[in-house]
């Protein structure tokens, strides 16, 4: 059996799912019972758990920053008037007291959870206590009207009360929040063979899990050497991730690894006498359904994308990985991506929550996320995003004021020109490319004043209109300093930097392409930042898919669409080529195959199944099929079509309200709206379009515009 | 055998033991090998332990504030340059990943603790990660020159490396850190015998430790409820703390209780079937030597000083706690007397560090320590007397960044006249009677002020003199106000406060006896507070031990201290005749002995092993034997006896140099000298007193002084 025949990842979960964002305030909108705690807190505590899952060679691989968790000492409260007495059946995640009305005398009831608690006739107030330092303190409550499904608050005993958290998956009492609700699928090896004297099992694509085997017995040592790779497997100790099977005795046992691991690969080496019946795939899965979608008249495109979506759904489980091979942590600027492609994609915005609490850490703030100055004004970003595709304003609000102390911590550290340069603790990363990194970086500067924007553009939401107008007045400030002291008017771009006075008038396309994405640029400097640096080969070629990403982006917005669909078909057509069946951290077209795998000094470090290798999902669904957001939560959208090469095309791309769909041919446009929001499309067409409904009005250039005005319609525009 | 014969409690512990303020650094001046950790973790981390033991009737008990933890996740270091090779034996409490120079390839040894390193030759550095979210993160790593002995540094992700922390008590690999070095001894009950039915076991005297069961069987469960008084044990499920121990199986095995409780009596309440060849007890202590002394011609008040050591000694483990049979926790006011409690008796001062540093928890203060506002305060008083009780400016050192934050809190949290004012969430506890605690209240305002001084005092003592003048500035300001807003002269005494603008005219003793203690008063203002206050029937009497102690010591100071004598006998001497084997939390000599125990509305809440109650320690030594430190660490010290209505009296008090020790008859003074500062001698003497060796110099109304220039020396005055 294959794994790609029998693979659940695909499948679109039931429709009887909780919708996606129910409980997205970290409040409670649902009566239905489910488990709560302190808002943060299980991310922060599920987020120390998952860190330090990454291994090298057998020893552990912390990360290189703070791990907070949950408070382990909380106070749940709910008010309650009732008619008639109750009984609240109380299912703890910890140890607990529970009083009623602040009277020190406990409510009567079992010492251990599940406890009955008779809720008394009229108005009254019922605290639970829950003390819990290995796991969240967490309680669910079923009863007629006070059960945990809303009225509930928490406190950490900082002199506040805030509305408890909940997710709606955790909504069973025999599911409590220590286990994460993954589902599981079991898979057998596409292959076993033997290569050079070595087991191998062949998962026939990338794949993430335990391994597990049938009927093991014997006495000794079984060894399991992962490989994202055959070559990687092979390697045996060499390679990035291995497990130990202490097996003792001779009766025959199931055993099932430890800690999930990414692999397409395995070998196994078993110390003499250790034999099993079976050895089998448990795969670890987070059930998303696909909501994003595309289809075109070129084979290799689909196949890329669906290799993206598969790269993705790996990388977002608890959070939004990296990538499951090596690190497996939450990296802001990493993350950043992956909530765009995802956007694209799943539209699964309770990992993107999950992860950009987690991304935050609690206070205090003594360095930048992850250490990266940088990856600290991605998360700004990645928030400003979100807002964007949701329009989740509560979201938001819940994380404000750790936005507001993130921007103290950075204006905190800004040099005498009121800039920010990196202290000796911080890493100044931008890429990975040859570059000066002291000094006043021109890249740094616009994405800390995009940073500050985003916090005077939220506080303006949230109607702190003091800091709005402080933070705007920041980012403006800085803005006029970031033109005025790094575009250089001789090269007609902007410039790396300035270190100790001077500047480094060197050319690079990272400032460039971000003053572009943030809308910094007049006319004349975008067509001249175009010309002299995006599509200037004496700059620098990027070579990450990080910063490609963002190059590609650029491009696309300069309107080099059929380049990027060359560029895609190339690059990622390049690694599906080597056999790819997710993609890569990094890819050099121009090095051998034989070199493909090494990265960071190491022969097989390189994840071959990371994140941000997804970004033809992204370039796909905004530039191809031309979907983007105008309003917060696409409450006003766009839709520019690019059929560039192509036959034909047709793909989704999801919504709040639903997904916009988008069908284009050399003939026809048929575009079907979601069920809320109002959309501009915009097309080319050199003779007359006609449309039954709605004003096709000429807007130079060939292009016609249509409103999209009507939801859930569909539209259809014939040539 | 009864618990008394038999007791180590009050054995001083040998002299090979290491001294006690070795490592008081924080960093490590031996170079023996201890366990070591992020400086502050261990502290954190064993009181979120320690602080969640609490039981209320089977129920826990958590405290009502934050419980911070260890970092999770740290990176420990150490430069080295080496001749020869040398192997580096490292035990780890968690997992690790080590290091050299930076590589990314890890130090090729064993994947779990123990691992043996091989250390290269020439200039090197080693870094070992540590990862531990159950336990402090802590390793212990023998080697030739680089064990963790000294050298090694220790970053929580922060952007710095401070020295590592460790404990001398905690240097063997064998005893990590998660468990604390406790002693224990087994001791038989003193009687065991049956009341109304119910099997009680009497341990003779107020004890603390666990249970133990010997050759235990039979199916059921076993009840054990423990009571400081035999009413308690009697009581049954409504004494204040019940373990149970379920059997099972008819083979009979030694069992002992989980928790360590405190307690005289137990009873024992078996099911059906369940026997026991033998019950005992695991009395279960840290060790520590008493260094105080007192004897005197009055029996009464020897005993006095003997169950005061006793009862502050149970109270004194991994922290000062304020009792052991209920709250068993740090509460900072309560550890302000048992600190200076400990300085005139075990001068333990291990413990004193580590219960300020939990006392304090980590960074964000979001509310008051305790909750309490004047505990708050009482952090900064007991920091101040410990620097002038031990001289020791590292420790202070160590605690400045936590004592500025702390500070910046409170003056974020003044009102528009820049006193404190409780907030709601905010404890105003000063004292449990009954008073107005809403407005500026004249004690807290006190207590800020001497808050505000000890910042600028330690800062000028730390060379951060900005910060000295800033402080200085704050609580001369303060100081000024307070005196000008609330000394009422026609009542020539502080006023209770004022709220909403109007004074509260109220006489209470409280503001009054802190401005003395703080020097506040001039020698006419002292003098009216003592007749218009401390010795004014009409003002409402103090009825807690906690404020006894300041009032007893205000009085003393006042020259009140015949009366203070007379008062300690009167009733500390009550709860003796009461039974007291212990001094407890609170004691109205006017009630029946059948309330004795009630407290906080419920018949035995009452703490009968209660820190505070331990006050005589202090007020014998500090105004009988008479001695004092006037100069930090005992640099100056000052030595006043007063004998009293006694015919003799001798004692020790204990110095960071040695022991002071004093004898005092109707014709003699004998005083030897610790091993380091100048003292000064001040006695009355009616006729012409004579002394072998220094200067007796009168001083007028029939004293005379002499300094005592020559350390260990024996100074004998004969009148």
């Amino acid at each position: 059996m294959n794994v790609g025949e029998n693979d659940a990842t695909d499948r679109k979960p039931d429709k009887a799912l909780p919708p996606v964002n129910e409980d997205r305030r970290g409040g409670m909108e649902s009566s239905e019972a489910r488990w709560i705690w302190y808002p943060g807190d299980y991310e922060h505590w599920l987020n120390a758990k998952a860190s330090v899952l990454r291994q090298y060679r057998g020893y552990v691989c912390p990360p290189v920053w703070r791990l907070d968790t949950a408070y382990s000492n909380v106070m749940f409260r709910r008010s309650f008037e009732l008619e008639q007495p109750e009984v609240l059946t109380l299912t703890v995640q910890g140890d607990f007291i529970a009083h009623l009305d602040g009277s020190m005398e406990p409510v009567p009831c079992e010492r251990r959870s599940p406890a009955a608690i008779l809720l008394p006739v009229g108005r009254h107030e019922l605290t639970v206590k829950v003390v819990n330092d290995a796991a969240l303190p967490a309680i669910y409550a079923e009863s007629e009207h006070c059960g945990t499904g809303s009225g509930w608050e928490v406190t950490c005993f900082d002199g506040r009360w805030v509305p408890a958290a909940s997710w709606a998956k955790l909504n069973r009492a025999s599911r409590p929040p220590a286990a994460f609700p993954f589902e599981y699928e079991t898979v057998c090896p596409a292959s076993v063979f033997e290569r050079e004297g070595k087991t191998i099992l062949d998962f026939g694509r990338e794949t993430f899990g335990h391994l597990s085997f049938k009927a093991l017995q014997g006495t000794g040592v079984l060894r399991l050497h992962y490989g994202e790779s055959l070559e990687e497997a092979m390697a045996g100790e060499r390679a990035e991730t291995t497990d130990e099977l202490v097996v003792s005795g001779d009766a025959p046992c199931d055993v099932q690894t430890a800690v999930a691991r990414a692999f397409r690969y395995v070998q196994l080496a078993a110390d003499d006498g250790i034999s099993w019946r079976e050895a089998l795939h448990e795969y670890e899965f987070l059930p998303m359904k696909e909501r994003g979608a595309f289809r075109c008249s070129d084979e290799l495109l689909n196949r890329i994308w669906d290799v993206s979506a598969y790269t993705l759904r790996i990388n977002m489980r608890e959070f939004l990985y990296d990538g499951m091979k090596r690190d497996r942590w939450v990296w802001s600027g990493d993350a950043n991506l992956g909530f765009l492609i995802n956007h694209y994609s799943y539209f699964e915005q309770d990992v993107t929550r999950r992860t950009l609490i987690a991304l935050r850490g609690k206070d205090p703030v003594r360095i930048h996320i992850n250490t990266i100055m940088d990856y600290t004004f991605y998360w700004f970003l990645s928030l400003s995003d979100y807002y964007m595709y949701t329009g989740d304003l509560d979201f938001i609000r819940s994380r404000y004021t750790d936005m507001l102390s993130l921007a103290e911590f950075c204006l905190g550290r800004r040099n005498s020109e009121g800039m920010m340069e990196g202290f000796p603790e911080d890493w100044v990363f931008v890429d990975w490319a040859d570059m000066e990194r002291r000094g006043e970086l021109c890249f740094e500067q616009l994405m800390f004043c995009r940073s500050l924007e985003t916090v005077a553009e939220f506080a303006q939401l949230l109607n702190d209109s003091a800091t709005a107008d402080r933070f705007a007045g920041l980012a403006e400030d800085l803005r006029e300093q970031i033109l005025h002291l790094f575009w250089d008017e001789n090269q007609s771009a902007l410039i790396h930097g300035r270190l100790a006075g001077e500047k480094i008038e060197r050319l690079l396309k990272y400032p460039n392409m971000f003053a572009l994405r943030f809308g910094y640029l007049d006319e004349q400097r975008k067509e001249s930042v175009k010309r002299n640096v995006l599509l200037n080969r004496d700059v620098p070629a990027i070579k990450t898919p990080f910063m490609r990403f963002f190059e590609l982006e650029a491009l696309c917005e300069v309107g080099e669409r059929l380049y990027v669909l060359d560029e895609m078909r190339r690059y990622w057509g390049g690694m599906l080529a080597l056999g790819a069946t997710t993609f890569w951290e990094e890819y050099d077209p121009s090095l051998s195959p034989e070199l493909q795998y090494d990265m960071y000094g190491d022969k097989y470090r390189k994840s071959l199944c990371h994140a941000w290798g997804a970004a033809p999902i992204y370039l796909l669904g905004k530039f191809l099929l031309g979907v983007r957001p105008e309003a917060p939560g696409y409450k006003r959208y766009r839709i520019e079509p690019f059929l560039g090469d192509l036959e034909w095309m047709e793909g989704e791309v999801p919504t709040p309200d639903g997904e916009v769909k988008v069908r284009v041919t050399r003939s026809d446009i048929v575009i079907t709206t979601p069920d809320a929001g109002v959309g501009t499309l915009r097309f080319p067409c050199a003779g007359a379009p006609f449309c039954e409904e709605g004003e096709l009005v000429p807007v130079g250039s060939g292009y016609y515009e249509l409103e999209l005005t009507k939801s859930a319609h569909t539209y259809r525009i014939a040539f």
